[in-house]
């Protein structure tokens, strides 16, 4: 099977937005052991893709396209697509419910071209899409298999997931199963990392290891293949095992868990509630809280008490003490956290001031940040020393909160 | 003049890594005014390489490479395109004592994999790389223009902006300047946009214009092409006064700005401050705010009052009034926002309360949001119907609410 992307859409040969659907699609089909031997991007424009999509019948088996399945005048793909195929389109009934929920639910008129986005070309399988309006599809001609999918990511990744990888699994004869597992590191860098698994990296064929760095994480996937998920999961346990020796102790979670989550489900575990007091992260650890489902369960409230008036105000930190000491200090985290606690009546408190940049601020440089976690055993602050953008320290600042947060649970 | 940029490398199709390069190049390129038609990626492959450049050659006169130039077997660009072209290698003396100076300089001896860096396709003109070893270089056979730039971005961009522009800027016979205005919307979809302006997208030449939809926002890029920057702006001023008048009242702002830099701009013109309280947007209001270098001139500071006992305690909500009418109604959204606005001593208070989701709250539907705004002249509460997921929902409620304030501040 050897496959190859079309990305559609202009903006992406305006330079607009990167090809990230191309890599996202890629990085999957190769844990599939679906080989991808050429990307392309095109215009929306039919004549050059009909040219694209000539060559690509030429070389692969498997023509994976995204983008072009919107609305507007502009979004040509299935049109272009069925008429080279010589396949009429049709209405997809569940597609066009959704479509008419959508506007219904939002009190909005749907507009003629909205009913473009239900049809689907004749004789295809069909994708849901659970986060849009626009399904997906495939159709095989001539031994080839056309797959339509969505340009946006967050309709295109939990689509592929769900619906696009069990079609191309049922494409095999030969069946086997591909499993992977992720494990999720806080608190060691991608090259430290790497240093510590070099060897098990140069040797990996089954399970195969990848490394994948993001804003102060690191993951590790493994990934398997076997005749069934039980030979896959064995396969992932001897070598997780060997990690887990290696560098166990930076492993928070696993999988879809998050730094929130994990520190969520150790808070439910006891039935504690966390409350947060943020100024340099601006509220970064409220919302990683409320994005979770049930987050009222655990997550008693929080302030971004941004300014120093806020902090004496709305939070109730002693003016002597900022005056002596600036709002960004230990401190002023120590107070922050405890009366974070005490304002919404939590069991831990926990508390962010720094400086994100990207000027110093009270003569602190830019990266300095103090972190309080507070309980009523007491307070302890951390000084963890950050970098980056304004943006990359807001974020790493709440993300190391949540890690202090989630040792602390565990030392409990 | 038509181009496009064929991208070298393994790494890209086993999705390591995305493909930066093309949107880096798309976009200088658009700037002066060179179309891109094609970006396709190709692994370490002569055959698929040679492959994919006999399809460029039928269809573009300018063929930009980048990756493929460095010192291992892998990298094949230039021995494959010169075996095409029937040209020889040579060595360029500049190259080759910069290598040497290299390795002298770190006391490495130099391997010989080294040497065929420093080789150009013979006739060629070179791009010397001052960021690392290998020389680009750009040659003319047929009336095609193939450059080959290097694949690492940090060498790729500084020669592409120093020796590149100039050498396809000297290919134009008449020089010409291209210019971009971003119109940015709220309150309008992508679709009903598109209605209102579908004779003038029909009718586009020059400038053109581009829709482009993200999370519950709509942008419109007009792109003029001109002999100088101010007939540019002229073409693109004419356009947007007719678009000004067909959908000007969902236009808040242009190129850069987000909500929460248009409403900061407004708040710092009045020299007002805001604060927020959160219920179901869950700290986004807050984050957009802090988000922005100086925010804490206008943003006084935020609640994140997740749960009812925060809405009463540490907020002050009547707990009444929560009993009476729910923690998500139109009496709740109004308290909340003069409580935001008098905790934090505040000029205006904005406050959301509502179900993201996945499940009903208090008999009321997932997509039911309140939004409070208060000043000292009142208070007004606005009930938009939003959709998506409970990500989806959360952002868009934060979106909506800033829009609100803008709308308010603009009015007064």
């Amino acid at each position: 099977m050897e496959a190859e992307i079309i990305s559609v859409g202009t903006e992406l040969l305006l330079g607009q937005i990167c090809n990230t659907n191309a890599q996202f699609l890629s990085k999957r089909l190769a844990e599939i052991g679906i080989n991808v031997f050429y990307h392309t991007a095109v215009g929306d424009n039919p004549t050059r893709l009909l040219n694209v999509v000539r060559s690509a019948e030429q070389r692969s088996n498997i023509i994976i396209f995204t983008g072009g399945l919107g609305p507007t005048k502009d979004d040509l793909t299935k049109e272009t697509l069925a008429a080279h195929l010589g396949k009429t389109r049709v209405e997809h009934k569940q597609a066009m419910d959704r479509i008419h929920n959508y506007f219904k639910q939002r009190g909005i008129e749907m507009t003629a071209n909205n009913r473009k986005q239900s049809e689907i070309i004749e004789g295809s399988v069909v994708f849901p899409n659970d986060h849009g309006m626009a399904p997906g599809m495939a159709i095989e001609v001539n031994d080839i298999h056309y797959l339509l999918l969505p340009g946006p990511p967050r309709e295109l990744h939990p689509m592929y997931d769900r619906y696009t990888i069990p079609y191309l699994q049922s494409l095999f004869q030969e069946k086997y199963t591909v499993h992977s597992k992720t494990l999720r590191f806080f608190g060691i860098g991608e090259s430290m990392l790497e240093e510590k698994l070099i060897d098990l990296i140069d040797q990996q064929t089954n399970p195969t290891i990848a490394l994948l760095a993001s804003e102060a994480e690191v993951s590790v996937r493994l990934t398997a293949k076997a005749k069934d998920l039980d030979e896959a999961n064995e396969r992932i346990a001897t070598l997780e095992a060997e990690l887990q020796a290696r560098v166990g102790d930076s492993i928070y979670g696993y999988d879809d868990d998050s730094l929130a989550s994990v520190v969520s489900h150790l808070l439910k575990q006891k039935s504690w509630s966390l409350a947060a007091a943020e100024s340099c992260s601006g509220g970064a650890i409220s919302q990683s809280f409320t994005e979770l489902p049930g987050a009222s369960e655990v997550f008693a409230g929080g302030i971004v008490s941004y300014s120093a008036d806020a902090k004496m105000n709305a939070l109730g930190v002693d003016a002597d003490l900022i005056e002596q000491y600036g709002t960004v200090s230990e401190q002023t985290a120590r107070t922050m956290a405890i009366q974070a606690r005490k304002l919404f009546s939590a069991d831990i408190g926990v508390s962010v001031t720094g400086v994100a940049g990207p000027e110093p601020t009270e003569n602190k440089a830019v990266g300095v940040v103090f972190i309080g976690v507070s309980t009523k055993q007491g307070v302890e602050v951390f000084a963890p020393r950050l970098s980056g953008s304004r943006q990359n320290i807001q974020l790493r600042a709440a993300k190391y909160a949540l890690f202090y947060v989630y040792e602390w649970l565990n030392r409990l």
